[in-house]
C-alpha cells in the first residue's frame, strides 16, 4: 500500500512523526491511535472534509469529531499541517504543557478546529448526533444553499463499549441522519489488552440493527477509503465506516495495549521513523510536504466564498436571523415578552407546578426564538417540554424543532451539547431532575466546555411522592451546585421561572440546570418588578415586620414554606426576613454590599430545602452568619414512598418546624 | 389462548386484578406492564423459577430481577398470591404509602423476594449480568449441587434504551453468562407514545450482535412461554426472549401510552374485569385460586429441602466458608493481616501513591478472602485492581476472580450491586475518580440498596497531570459526600489505605469510595498504632507545638502539603495541628466530646483539598469554628493538562499557599 501510494503515506507519515514526536516531549499522551488512523484522517481531510483552514467558523463547514479523544494529536497534526494559524509548531511542541492549546484530551475553545472536548469516552459520538440534528434543521430552515455538510467522527472500541454511544447511534439511526458518518478505528485494542477480553460485539451488525448503513474498509488503503467516504455520503442513513487498522502502525509496538500508550523510547522512536523511510530532525517537517498539506487546507476557500456569496443572496430577514442565532443573542423581543408574562402573572396569580410554569413560559419563547430545540427522555407529558408550534423532528419532518429522545437522557444530554457546539442552535431537553445522574458526564461537559444548554429537570423532591426513593433527589442540587459554570435555578414561582429562562436563554458561556417542582405552588412574587431578581441569586422576598430577629432562606417548592413559617414567627413577635435563592452561583458573584444586604449579621438563620445539607453552611455560618446561629431544615437521607404532602410531614419540612428551628436559635 | 387455557388465564388474571385494583386505591402507579406480563410471568412462577416463597433467603434460588421497576405491582402480585408471609393483602391494598413495603417502585430490603432495587430504567439488567457472574463463580467455587441457579430479568423498552443496557448485554455476551436470562416486554409503548417515534432498534439483532441467543415468543400464550423458557435455559449463552406482548391487555387502554400508566378510572377497571371474567370485591383473591397459587410457591420447597440436605454434607471447610461470606463477615484473618501490614509500613515508610498502596492491600487480602470480586472498567493497570491470586474470569476459567469490564464503569458499577446482592461475594472496581460521572445511577442504588461494595477511584485530582481537565475530578468528592449512606475514604498514605480497605470489607450495609491518587506520597503514619484511625473519620496527626493557634484540615495527597504548611508555620512559632479527615462520614458519626477534642473553638481554621470548596464550610465555621476564621485552599474551577507538581502551583495548593492562608486569618 505504502509503495502504492507514495504521496499519501508522506503526508500520512507526517501524522505520525509528529505523534511520536510531541508525545515524547511530553513523555506522556497516547500514540498509537493517531499512528493508526493517520491514513484515514489524512484521506478524509484531503478529499472528503469541507473546511477552509483560514476561516475555522464558516458556519457550513463539515464538522470533525475525534470521539477518541485521547488521540488528540492525530487533531493538532491535522491543524498544524494544514495551516491553522493558531496551531504552530510550538504549540505541538508544547503538547501537555500548562497554557498551550495542545491539550491533553482536545479541549473546545482553545483552539479554532476543534468542534467539541472529548476524552471521557462516547461523548464525541453521542455530541455529533446533535450537531447531525441541528444541520437538518437548519437545512430546512435556510435551504441547501446555505446548510449542507456532513458532521464525520472518529471512534474508538472504547467509544463503543461505553452505554451512551448505544443510545445516540439508536437515536441517529432512528432519526436517519444521513449526514453522520462515523469511523470506526478497529484496532482490537483497549489499555488493558485485545479488546477480545472484554468485548466479543460485532459492531458492524449492532449498528445495522440501529438502522445504520456500514461499511468495511482497509484503513491503511487510501484508494478504499476514499471510495468507503464517498459512498458514505450518499447513504440515507447514517453510515458507519469500519476501519481495519493497526495501532501503532509501523512501530515495534503496533498491535499492542503498549502501542495505545506514550510511545517515549527514543530508540523505538527511532525505528519507527527509519521504518517509514523518515529523516530530519523532530518537529520538522519539510517545506514541499507543509506546502501539500496547506494546500489541503485551502481547499475549500473557493467554495467557502461561493458559499459567502450565496449567503448575501438570501433575503435579510433569513441573514439576520441566521446571524444573531449564531451569535448566540437570544431574539429581541425577548426582554418586552418576558416582562409582560412577568405582568400577567403578577396580577393573576396563578396556583402552578414550577414545570407548568416553564411550559407557560416556552408557549411564548418558542415561537419568538426559532433557535431554541426542545426535547426530553420520554416524559413530554411531565417535564412539560413541548409547545404547540414546535413540531416534532422526524425524518419526514426536518423543521420539527422537538425532539423525542426515547429513554436516553445521557444520549440527549450529549446531543444538546452538540447543537450548541454546532451554532444556530440554543437546545433545552427534560428528564426528572433525580436522572441527573445518567446524564453527567454530558453535563459536565457543557459546563466545561461552556455551552448554553438548559436543563429542563423536573420532579425535583421529595414532591414527586409515590414513585419513592430512587426518583426523588436529594443530593443533585448540592451535585449541580458543586460543577464549576453551572447556574443552577429553582425558581419558587411562575414569575421566577419566567426570569430564569430569561437568564437561560441569554447565557453565552454557562449551563442552565431548572429545578422545577411536580407540586403545585402559589406565585408568590405579587408584585410586578421590571428587574429580574434571579438575576441577582438571591433577593428579600419578604420583610421583617418589627425588629428583624430571623432570616429564612429558601429555593423552589420551599419558599412557600418559608413564607408561611414567617407567618407563624410574625404572628409571634418574632421578625423574620425571607429570602429567596433561586440561584447560588449568580448570588455569589453579587458585589459584598448586595449580599450583606440580603444577608447581614445579626438575625439568626434558618435555611429550609427539599434536599441536602450539602453546601447551606456557606450561607448559614459563612456569610456574616454566626455559629451556633444556623440551622437547616431538609433531608438528610433518601426519601420514601407515599404521596407528597405526607412525605413532607414525615420529613419534617414543614413551616412548623422551621418556625420551630427558628425558635430553637433565638 | 383464553379459552385453551382456562386455568393459566385465571392465575394470570389475579395479578391483573390486584394491579388494577392497588394502582386505584394509591391514584397513582403503572397498571399496564403487570397486565401485558402477567401471561409471562405466571409462566415462570409457576413452571421454571426456583423458589420457595417460605424461604426466600434460600441461597441456591433463582433471582428474579424487575428490571421495568415500574411495574412493582407485577412483583408484589406474586409474591402475595405465592404466599411470602410478609406480603400481605394490606400491604397490597397500601401500594404506595408511607410505612409500607409496596413501594411504588420495588425498593430492596423492603420485603424478601424483592432482590434488587428497580426503577431508574435499564439498572436491574445490568445489575443482574453481576448476579449471574457470581452465581458463575460460585458454581465453580463450590460445586453445581450447591450453586446451580438462574437470574431471570423482565426489561421494558425504557431499558434497552437507556446505554447501560448495551454495556449489560455487551458484557453479558462475552462473558457467555448462560444462566441468565432477559425476558423483553415487548409492547411497543412508552409514556412519549409509541416505542417508533424514539426508536427503531432491531433489538433481537442487536441482541444477536452481542453474543446472545434469541427467541421469539407470543407473550400471552402460555404453552409458547413455556417452551421458550424451557430452550432458555439450555443454551450455551445469554438468552433474550422477546415477549410480544399488549400492554394494558383486556383494557380499553390496551396498546396505548395511557395504558402506561395509572387506570384508575372506575368504569374502566369494571370493564376491564368483566371483559376478563373476574368477579368479586376489590383485592379478593377467590381460596381455591389463592391455593393454586401457594400450591406454586411450595413447588420448591423439595428441592429446597434436598439442597440443604446437600449442603450438610460437603466439608465443614466449604460450608464454613460459604456460610460466612453469605452472612458478609469478613475473614477472621483480616484484623491481623491489616495490623501486620500497617506495622510494615510505618516502619518502612514507602513512598507510593495511594493506588499503589491500595494494590499492596489488595495482595494480602484477596488470598484471605475468597469473596472478593475485582475488577476494572479497562484501566487495570491504572487502577492498580489485579493481584496475583485472582485470576481472569472468563467462560473458559470460572474460578477467576476478576472481571475485565471494558470500557463500562456504569456497567462495572451496577455489575458490582448484582454480586452484592447475590450474596457470598464482595465486589470491588476501579476506574478514574472523574468516571463516577458515568458510573452515578448504580453508585445511587449501591448506597440506597445498603450494599457494601468498594469503588475503586483512582487518580483523584489534578494530580492526574497532563490528562486535563476532562479527567480531572474537581466535584466528585462533593458529589460523592452529598449522596446518603456512602463512605467517601481519602486515604494519605499507605497506613490510611489499608485502615480504609479494612473498613470497607467490614461494612456491611454501606458502599465504600476510595478516592486515590496517581502521584507518590510519603508515608505520613509513621507510628504504628494498633487502633484503626480512619475509623473515627478524622484524628490529630500532628499536634501543635507552643499554643495551637492554626488547625489544618487536610486529606488524602494534600495531607503531605498541610504537614509541610506546618513546618513553614511552626518555623515562625505559629503553633499548628494537622487533623487528617479521611472519612467526613464517619466522623460525622463520632461523639461531640471527640469531634470536639479534634476541633476544638478557638485556633484558625484552613482546609486544603484538591477539590471543590463545596462542604468544608461546615468544618470550618461550623463545628465551634468562627465566620472569618476559617479558610479553603483547593480548586474553584475545572482543572488543566500539564504535569501534576505544575498544576499544584498553578491553582496554588501548595504549602505555602496554605501557610499564607493561615497567616491571613491570624
Amino acid at each position: 500500500l505504502r509503495a502504492a501510494n507514495p504521496e499519501h503515506w508522506r503526508r500520512a507519515t507526517a501524522i505520525r512523526t509528529l505523534t511520536l514526536d510531541a508525545v515524547a516531549a511530553a513523555n506522556s499522551g497516547h500514540s498509537g491511535m493517531p499512528m493508526g488512523m493517520a491514513d484515514v484522517a489524512t484521506v478524509l481531510y484531503e478529499k472528503h472534509l469541507k473546511f477552509d483552514a483560514s476561516r475555522p467558523d464558516w458556519p457550513d463547514r463539515d464538522r470533525f469529531v475525534l470521539s477518541a479523544g485521547h488521540g488528540s494529536m492525530l487533531l493538532y497534526s491535522l491543524l498544524h499541517l494544514t495551516g491553522y494559524p493558531e496551531m504552530t509548531i510550538d504549540q505541538i511542541r508544547n503538547f501537555r504543557q500548562l497554557g498551550s492549546i495542545t491539550a491533553g484530551h482536545p479541549e473546545y475553545g482553545h483552539a479554532p478546529g476543534i468542534e467539541v472536548t472529548t476524552g471521557p469516552l462516547g461523548q464525541g459520538i453521542a455530541t455529533s448526533v446533535g450537531m447531525a440534528i441541528a444541520e437538518e434543521i437548519q437545512r430546512d430552515r435556510f435551504g441547501r444553499k446555505i446548510v449542507d455538510h456532513y458532521t464525520w467522527v472518529i471512534v474508538g472500541d472504547g467509544c463503543l463499549m461505553e452505554g451512551v454511544s448505544q443510545e445516540a447511534i439508536a437515536l441517529a439511526g432512528h432519526l436517519q441522519l444521513s449526514h453522520l458518518i462515523v469511523l470506526w478505528d478497529d484496532n482490537g485494542i483497549t489499555i488493558d489488552g485485545k479488546v477480545s477480553i472484554a468485548d466479543s460485539t460485532d459492531q458492524k451488525q449492532r449498528f445495522k440493527s440501529a438502522n445504520w448503513d456500514v461499511i468495511e474498509v482497509d484503513g491503511h488503503d487510501p484508494v478504499a477509503i476514499d471510495e468507503a467516504l464517498e459512498q458514505a455520503k450518499k447513504g440515507k442513513k447514517p453510515t458507519m465506516v469500519a476501519c481495519k487498522t493497526h495501532i501503532a502502525l509501523g512501530s515495534s509496538a503496533q498491535d499492542t495495549s503498549k502501542g495505545h500508550g506514550a510511545l517515549t523510547d527514543p530508540q523505538l522512536i527511532a525505528d519507527t521513523k527509519r521504518a517509514y523511510g523518515w529523516e530530519g530532525a523532530p518537529f520538522e517537517i519539510p517545506a514541499d510536504l507543509k506546502s501539500e498539506w496547506e494546500a489541503i487546507g485551502a481547499r475549500g476557500a473557493e467554495e467557502r466564498a461561493a458559499w459567502e456569496m450565496r449567503f448575501a443572496e438570501i433575503g435579510q430577514g433569513k441573514r439576520g436571523e441566521f446571524e444573531r442565532t449564531y451569535r448566540g443573542d437570544a431574539a429581541r423581543k425577548l426582554p418586552a415578552t418576558i416582562k409582560a408574562l412577568k405582568r400577567q402573572m403578577a396580577e393573576s396569580q396563578p396556583k402552578m407546578a414550577t414545570r407548568k410554569s416553564s411550559e407557560t413560559v416556552l408557549e411564548i419563547i418558542n415561537p419568538i426564538m426559532s433557535e431554541t430545540i426542545g426535547g426530553s427522555a420520554d416524559l413530554t407529558g411531565s417535564n412539560n417540554t413541548l409547545t404547540q408550534d414546535l413540531g416534532i423532528f422526524t425524518p419526514e419532518n426536518r423543521g420539527g424543532r422537538y425532539v423525542y429522545y426515547g429513554i436516553r437522557e445521557h444520549g440527549m444530554a450529549a446531543a444538546m451539547n452538540g447543537m450548541a457546539l454546532h451554532g444556530g442552535a440554543r437546545p433545552y431537553g427534560g428528564t426528572f431532575f433525580c436522572f441527573t445522574d445518567y446524564a453527567r458526564p454530558a453535563m459536565r461537559l457543557s459546563a466545561l466546555m461552556g455551552l448554553p444548554v438548559t436543563y429542563v429537570m423536573t420532579h425535583d423532591s421529595i414532591g414527586l411522592g409515590e414513585d419513592g426513593p430512587t426518583h426523588q433527589p436529594v443530593e443533585h442540587l448540592a451535585i449541580c451546585r458543586a460543577t464549576p459554570n453551572t447556574n443552577v435555578f429553582r425558581p419558587c414561582d411562575t414569575v421566577e421561572t419566567a426570569e430564569a429562562w430569561e437568564l437561560a436563554l441569554t447565557s453565552t458561556r454557562t449551563p442552565s440546570v431548572l429545578s422545577l417542582t411536580r407540586q403545585s405552588l402559589p406565585t408568590l412574587r405579587t408584585e410586578f418588578t421590571n428587574k429580574n431578581l434571579v438575576a441577582q441569586g438571591a433577593y428579600v422576598l419578604a420583610e421583617a415586620e418589627g425588629k428583624r430577629m430571623a432570616i429564612l432562606l429558601a429555593t423552589g417548592s420551599e419558599v412557600e414554606i418559608a413564607m408561611k413559617a414567617r407567618d407563624i414567627l410574625q404572628a409571634e413577635g418574632i421578625g423574620t426576613r425571607v429570602v429567596s435563592m433561586p440561584c447560588w452561583e449568580l448570588f455569589e458573584r453579587q458585589d459584598e454590599k448586595y449580599r450583606k444586604k440580603v444577608l447581614p449579621a445579626g438575625p439568626v438563620r434558618v435555611a429550609v430545602e427539599a434536599g441536602c445539607r450539602m453546601g447551606w453552611d456557606r450561607w448559614l455560618t459563612g456569610e456574616r452568619g454566626k455559629r451556633d446561629k444556623g440551622a437547616f431544615v431538609g433531608m438528610d437521607d433518601f426519601g420514601a414512598s407515599a404521596p407528597a404532602e405526607v412525605l413532607f410531614e414525615h420529613f419534617g419540612i414543614t413551616a412548623e418546624a422551621v418556625a420551630q428551628a427558628t425558635r430553637n436559635l433565638l
